[in-house]
């Protein structure tokens, strides 16, 4: 797969040279290109923003820039890829969007920044915009790097088999409480449970506890995952007794 | 207000060296600090994880390092201040969380890696867990860049009060369009009224596209905002012109 970030601050993605993301460059299951916007300006201050029409405070990038670095890196990489404005008003990112994405072979991923982006943008050059919180932030280009991050990860051999598979499982749940050592730590003990050796019923108690865990701070996200029929009447008898309002 | 940021990637915080956060530490509106979490190892590796208690796939990041690091810390800013975890599991990051936030004087913020913290940090260290969405990253770090990013340019001073009104004004919608240089590009045109100067006009168009556009994607946002008479007439109409449900 290949990614292109479009940013006014390539700088700020030495971030993505760490971890996962790095190793998985090094491995070349993905290329990770920075493009500079003002590569892209054609006046002597390589400026690319201006006064907004019809006033209001701040400046707007404006839309040629956008228009031609997204041309030459099509050009460039004889893709026309998926262009993706990071945008508040875009589509909310989820892991669902993250695996949809990871499908692709070629994504550009393009920031904005200031007061906003030249309309146009939206409506000619790019395909979708995403969205990963409702907050705001000074620029797109940590909203890509959530992006960038979430999707790498999925890409075929980037993750060990055994995480995948794990995930899967707990697919749509929050995730069970984890231990190491010490099995005491300032008086308090790792439940004896997970010191039992017995696999089945710790598998059986992580799943219980991540069951818990979404019924207590996000009941709703309990609609979308696939329950046994016990898990099922656990959840809904745990709910009455916490007065938890659950469909189910 | 002081930040610390309890990491083992610190190298990724230089994304914050940049914009108006870079600024706003320029100004000394906001101190960052960036804490190795590995110089509160005691171990000749300078390891901090371990595996899991009752097996399964990954590591799980030690307690005591983080106790010893926000203990120190705390001494270090002369303040307890608000430890947060940056955990999929939280409280679901907003821009009102950011406002509540920006009060603070001093946050801790606490980056987790590999498959999971020991969740003792989360019962006995942590204040509260903050979450940014509900996709899975490799770390923390993006998360905790995603905050320090929206609190900060919420700091008095940081941001122009002109944008701060603006930002009000629109508070909870999604944002109207905006447009630059040139008035065509491509065969595409600013629309006229913002060429109009007509700045009262201007206003009341900008607010409707905002009002129309938070009613298209995200209409639930509509809920949350104060609304004069004639714009929920006009937004209850459009809404039944176009099949959307909505309650006001």
């Amino acid at each position: 797969m290949r990614i292109d970030i479009l940013t006014i601050f390539p700088g700020m993605f030495a971030a993505l040279n760490e971890s996962i993301v790095k190793r998985a460059m090094d491995a070349g299951q993905v290329q990770i290109v920075i493009t500079d916007l003002r590569d892209f300006a054609h006046n002597k201050h390589r400026s690319v923003d201006d006064y907004p029409y019809g006033g209001g405070p701040g400046m707007i990038m404006q839309a040629e820039p956008f228009f031609l670095a997204v041309e030459h890196l099509q050009r460039q990489a004889s893709s026309t890829g998926k262009v993706i404005l990071m945008s508040p008003r875009g589509e909310r990112f989820t892991q669902q969007k993250a695996a949809v994405l990871a499908k692709e072979k070629h994504l550009i991923l393009l920031c904005g920044h200031y007061e906003g982006i030249d309309e146009r943008v939206q409506d000619a050059l790019v395909d979708e915009a995403i969205s990963v919180g409702d907050f705001i932030l000074t620029g797109g280009e940590i909203p890509a790097m959530a992006v960038t991050d979430a999707v790498v990860r999925l890409l075929p051999g980037v993750l060990p088999q055994a995480t995948v598979t794990e995930e899967s499982f707990m697919h749509g749940l929050l995730e069970y409480p984890q231990y190491t050592r010490p099995a005491e730590f300032r008086g308090m003990k790792v439940p004896q449970i997970l010191l039992s050796g017995d696999h089945g019923k710790i598998r059986q108690w992580r799943r219980e506890q991540s069951l818990l865990r979404t019924l207590l701070s996000r009941p709703e996200l309990l609609q979308q995952v696939k329950l046994s029929d016990s898990e099922r009447q656990m959840l809904l008898a745990e709910a009455a007794r916490r007065k938890i309002e659950l469909l189910l």
